[in-house]
């Protein structure tokens, strides 16, 4: 009756917790959303700006947007022109983009363990079989990626304040792994969406400006430095795939939305992108901070973690083994909604895990929200 | 080293059409863009409205919408609630949705002979199998549907004002098409982004609404309506598709451009589509009537054609054999562009067709490019 991909589709319990955390009351650590507070929010939109905005447009996205993130990715080491710039709607859709380009039923694909839950069902949607490699706390396993990666179609990294783990690799990380790469010749697929929310100084420059010889896909997003609901992000890529991923883009959706498109070009142009994130760096500090004290005040020893140095979740283990399906159920009972870290395993789940993120809500409830985790776990 | 759909991505034949008739000086008959004078274009946005359209939103989309838009689904005799009603980026995203919920390798799927151009490119992506029923100026081959119905697991049909033929299905065609599709118990996928563009009169409801037992996928948009810069369009199903199509929507690119559904919404809400589209009407009758001339004028009876009573395009017949891509290629030197029809047809393509749009140039220019071609026709 459907095809076969859909007995892939993952079950509902990713949208079931954000939908309950909708819910009146309730203190969200599940999802991902940027503070309400941080949101590019224009005080008005100049109709004359958006003059050309309402015509078919161009596939690989508008000529300014994509020259300005040129000069981003440049400034970021990335060999580029504006010419090896796809825009698309989100990092989401980037993914779905190279899914298509990459992934035959049974293609390995090499993934961190954890990794971001979304690149995983995505990938698992095109019928990827995963090829994981650890990220800990401690590190990433960099034997682990010699080991795995002749394998391997491409491999897939969010180096840079990692969802979940809020990992961020170190430069010395990042130039063995582009030596792995590049010994290989493995495709690299970047996803750093993260990189500017950075909160004690800047992050080490991209994998992908790293390589000699392997291609490469580096993908930003404008959801979490500006506002998600305008769905914008970017594709830089190699040369050779420049070509197939644009026609890939044009048999999802002829081009990405010219109005948002346009906005974004245009704080762009005025410096405005970098003055918006100057200024809600300070806030989002501050929760990570927040959550940090609430942690130690309320979970003490029954927990370990890293301060996140960026991006938007801390990455708590549990101490002994804690069915966190369980954990997360009871929690939403009373009124607390969190994340168990099982379905960021790409292969075998590893259980005693949490994502907590601690963007969304603000100080107050974060401390509520932890004194009420913390009367859980004594309870268990 | 790539996906083996990637053999599958078409030439690159349209992609060069299209960019040919940026051209200064180039009458294009190849498009199939709206009038310039014919865009909604808003003399001021009120960023109020947009207060809440920056963070993340549904995946389904914006409750106003869905509500707005499962209204017009009734006025059509479709049998639909808002929770039926997911928006897209424009038609060709609920193409490839619709190809990722029923298409594996080799899926056998029935179009139109001829059909819409970039629904056969997605669909032969996902590894279709076509299995085409002619559809000529004197009507649907209703036999051609009842033998080819048992083979496939759904039916691709534009029935009003199609891409490229403009053919518009009878009443009587409609009752008999959807009475097979029952019998068979197959999938209808109904696309219909043309529907308002009725230049004799108000077209016969949707096949959709005729179903009695057979599932099935509404499709509409307002790229020809209002604006494709938007890049909005909606899909409106049967209740047993909605949670996997949702998914798959998600895993596309988590949800549509926020900005351009609160416009669209509040469009509707103050009846504004429906004004916009009486007030453009007019402009696009005269051009389809210009083209008319200028066929009789020019062509007389070297071309066989139907007057279409909707959409935006002629099919054009040229007597005796015509090999159309040369003429494409020598008409584009002599600053016509025109698209060939092969690509058009599913399976074994057929020559001597051209689809000419009439929307996009101006009755002069339509009349100066007609006498071009057929002093190129006289060449030849």
């Amino acid at each position: 009756m459907f095809a076969r991909r859909i007995d892939q589709l993952c079950s509902s319990l990713v949208r079931d917790i954000l939908a309950a955390t909708k819910r009146p009351g309730m203190i969200s650590f599940a999802g991902g959303l940027p503070a309400e507070e941080a949101l590019f929010r224009p005080e008005q939109l100049d109709a004359s700006l958006l003059a050309s905005a309402w015509q078919y447009g161009e596939t690989e996205g508008e000529p300014a947007l994509r020259a300005a993130i040129a000069l981003l990715g440049r400034e970021l080491g990335l060999d580029c022109r504006p010419e090896q710039v796809l825009i698309v709607n989100g990092s989401q859709q980037g993914i779905d983009l190279v899914s298509k380009l990459m992934i035959d039923e049974g293609t390995p694909v090499l993934t961190e363990a954890p990794a971001y839950l979304a690149a995983l069902q995505s990938f698992g949607l095109f019928g990827a079989r995963f090829c994981p490699v650890k990220v800990e706390p401690t590190g990433a396993d960099l034997a682990g990626f010699e080991r795995t990666l002749p394998d391997v179609r491409f491999a897939y990294l969010t180096p840079t304040f990692q969802n979940p783990s809020g990992y961020c690799y170190t430069d010395a990380e990042r130039d063995a792994v582009a030596a792995s790469l590049d010994r290989h010749d493995v495709m690299l697929f970047e996803d750093d969406p993260y990189r500017a929310l950075s909160y004690d100084g800047e992050a080490p420059l991209p994998i992908a400006g790293r390589l000699n010889k392997a291609r490469w896909i580096y993908q930003g997003s404008f959801s979490k430095t500006l506002a998600p609901g305008l769905r914008l992000g970017f594709l830089i890529v190699h040369p050779d795939l420049v070509s197939p991923l644009t026609r890939l883009k044009q048999a999802a959706d002829l081009h990405s939305n010219r109005i948002s498109q346009t906005i974004v070009a245009d704080l762009l142009a005025r410096g405005e992108l970098a003055r918006h994130v100057a200024a809600v760096l300070p806030l989002y500090r501050e929760r990570r901070d927040a959550m940090a004290q609430a942690l130690q005040t309320h979970l003490g020893d029954r927990v370990q973690w890293s301060l996140p140095s960026g991006g938007l979740f801390f990455w708590v283990k549990l101490a002994g083994h804690c069915d966190t399906m369980a954990l997360m159920r009871r929690a939403l009972e009373s009124g607390v909604a969190v994340m168990p870290g099982e379905p960021f395993f790409p292969a075998g789940s590893e259980a005693s895990w949490l994502r907590l993120n601690f963007s969304h809500a603000n100080p107050a409830q974060i401390d509520a929200g932890m004194a009420r985790l913390a009367t859980l776990l004594d309870a268990a």
